[in-house]
């Protein structure tokens, strides 16, 4: 066998908490050294203690320290490491931080700088995908200005659509119009509070697409052209934009429209020239209509639920193709077992509108046995830190098929003892055992709805 | 659907430490209410806190309490459970408590009474064996007091033979024959030490395999014939007859042996008319003949390794077939996915002739993440009684292929923490680092053979 000069021998973990021990741990399992960054407030962290090397590299601040390029190439330099992972987060989907690691000779996991660009500006995304034939959601390329221009626009689309303020922000300039004859009163008010809110009445419109689910397919590509994906994960539990809940397969997606999805998937990951981990998120709509939202260009925090249910290690993977290697994998072997879910808990307290709660961890037991993986940073007599994400432990399961992962999900929710702090384990208990969910009748106005009956 | 009848809706665990946790999240995940018993020693253990109710059932040692049958009975009457489920250990393989069980109208999760007794009769197993064509380690029938009589039955079985005392332990009267011309003299020898030791120069004489792996096959069996096995688990790693390391497949074992053992083991179980979960214990020589030493008609300590290889819950389907269901999968069906390694976390000593360490946990600290299982009954704080089994914390692991499983468990030893008592967690990572195991040159004087050398 031919030594891989570009294998990479040690890797600078960017990245903290949950993350970056994961990290760790697969590049422990295939021999790469680790080198771990930590704030001043992170002395403690987990990943801080579990790397081979650790630097610390400034104060609390993100832009301080984890988003600190220059001390980060610094800390790569000074310990030898010759790859950077630089998780989700942080530095993960920034083109300038890649290319200085380029510039310096450091492998960067992750696709390459011009690709980050380009699935990061949203317009160039949205039309990079329409060249390749993935379906976009249906909405106006240029600005709308007045209502007539926006009219004829919103008829030609159908009914519903959403105006939307280019501006805008926490759902104001925002309207949703269902039927032609409201147009015009909804396009006055919501460019009037566009510009009394933000003192710019630019408006776009977009087909509205009512209760639509998340949908994301994991891709994986090397640097060969080689492109497959790993099925889907449905993220439609969602609270303002943040996944709480995620699991995979997708209750909504049939064999047929995972096929094909799929296939799209790759077809847009080809388009983009990808490589690397990477995701490709769209909405579903009631009638399995989907259109691409966007490209991540990294690997995400519910990547766990692909690898339970695939027997794939996607950060082991993402480090064989920065070292060079081709995937080991066909489409064909990719094999989908049974059912997993994963459960975000968090250190925030969902009766006092999802307030932060950071402090001492002053008892923890975590749940185990048969079908739970549990990724977290967490130990008993941590202090967390209330300078960054709220995201503490991931709790996942694998079962043979969903009725069952969710009945181990209700268990080993239950189980969970997290004291000092508040968190959301009752919270997501309840989502768990909601009639609603149990039967996947989800979409991304599920929490929302809940919160809103509660109230 | 028609509602099974018999279907069990309230099990009483009627074990202890981590068996009794894994009974009753299966439980748990399949609708069924748990009513957990314990010792006055037990009341603050974690199967007792998890279970829907608890019965304490008499003081400290297990004969006035894990083993006090009629108590076990009445509190399995008065809590309104209709089975119990044994574990391992304590009375699961006792055949009058199974009858007992019967007599009460109680489901006893484990085989009829009458096979435990046939399997549990060394001399009746083996016979039953013998007629099906299953084979056995092969040996004098009859004991033997000369060493005339002796030398025509080695010669006959050819050597190496190993002579022993009917009364024997310890090591006391046994001696290994290489050579024919040997014979008499370490006959007279072994009978001489026997009967100095025992009074009682009684002697068997059985072919001695040298370097033998221990095999054995996982069976699952319903009440209306149907038997599949779940592959092999070798667990040749063992001190004193002790398994220590148990992995799953076998790293001696081709597709072809598999088949073919897995196949006399289908027979073996039917032969033995068995139902429920059960356990063909093979020894394996260097020539891949193998033999049955014994049945074991109960759940196993390392089922979790067959668990993680094929995805099938083994104490589920254990409730499922005492209740009256038909196994739910086909021989065909059983598909085996990866490499999975048990580690057995024992509170003792290695450095002082593994003397049990009870005591107080002051810290804990479980590894997680992608591939990682633990089952344990530990919470920090937990006080380990002295009167039980040392065995802690069952630390497994499921990767892609032995090499991976090995590198991915060496890194969840190194992460493990359990303060406050000694464990041999830098033993089995003395094990698992050693090159002789990673080569898969491994049986069941593997343990020994360290220990003698480090002496």
């Amino acid at each position: 066998m031919i030594e891989n000069k570009n294998r990479i021998k040690k890797v600078l973990i960017a990245n903290r908490g949950e993350i970056a021990v994961r990290i760790i741990r697969a590049c422990r399992e295939m021999g790469i050294s680790t080198v771990a960054i930590c704030s001043e407030a992170d002395k403690d962290a987990l990943h801080a203690q579990l790397a081979d090397e650790t630097v610390c590299i400034g104060p609390a601040p993100a832009k301080d320290s984890y988003l600190k390029m220059d001390r980060i190439i610094s800390a790569t330099c000074a310990t030898g490491a010759d790859a950077i992972h630089p998780g989700f987060g942080f530095l993960s989907e920034n083109s300038k931080f890649a290319d200085l690691c380029r510039k310096c000779n450091i492998t960067f996991i992750g696709p390459s700088p011009e690709v980050i660009d380009k699935m990061g500006n949203k317009a160039e995304a949205r039309k990079t995908m329409m060249d390749a034939g993935v379906p976009v959601v249906p909405g106006t390329k240029e600005p709308v200005y007045t209502a007539e221009d926006g009219k004829k626009l919103a008829d030609n689309m159908g009914y519903p659509v959403i105006i939307k303020a280019s501006a805008g922000g926490g759902g104001k300039g925002m309207r949703i119009v269902e039927r032609e004859e409201d147009f015009n009163k909804h396009f006055e008010t919501a460019s009037q509070e566009a510009k009394n809110a933000f003192g710019d009445d630019t408006m776009y419109i977009e087909k509205y697409i009512p209760r639509a689910r998340h949908i994301e397919f994991q891709i994986l590509a090397d640097n060969y052209g080689n492109v497959i994906h790993l099925g889907e994960r449905d993220c439609s539990i969602q609270r303002r934009h943040q996944k709480m809940i995620e699991e995979a397969p997708s209750f909504a997606i049939s064999e047929v429209l995972r096929k094909e999805m799929g296939e799209v998937a790759v077809r847009a990951a080809k388009a983009a020239k990808y490589t690397n981990a990477g995701t490709i998120e769209f909405i579903l709509d009631q009638e399995d209509n989907y259109y691409f939202i966007e490209m991540n260009t990294r690997i995400q925090v519910e990547h766990g639920v692909t690898e339970l249910i695939t027997g794939i290690d996607l950060i082991k993977e993402q480090l064989k193709v920065a070292s060079g290697e081709p995937i080991s994998i066909t489409q064909e072997k990719v094999k989908i077992r049974g059912h997993a879910i994963e459960c975000r808990i968090n250190a925030e307290n969902p009766m006092n509108n999802f307030l932060p709660s950071p402090g001492l961890i002053t008892s923890l037991h975590f749940p185990g046995g048969n079908g739970v993986r549990i990724d977290s940073a967490l130990y008993s007599g941590y202090k967390i830190p209330a300078v960054y994400d709220s995201l503490i432990v991931k709790l996942m399961v694998h079962d043979a098929n969903r009725d069952l992962a969710i009945q181990k999900m209700r268990g080993v929710l239950g189980e969970l003892v997290i004291e000092g702090i508040d968190t959301n384990i009752d919270f997501q208990y309840q989502i768990i055992n909601h009639e609603d969910y149990k039967k996947g009748n989800i979409d991304t106005g599920f929490i929302e709805r809940l919160l809103n009956k509660k109230e």
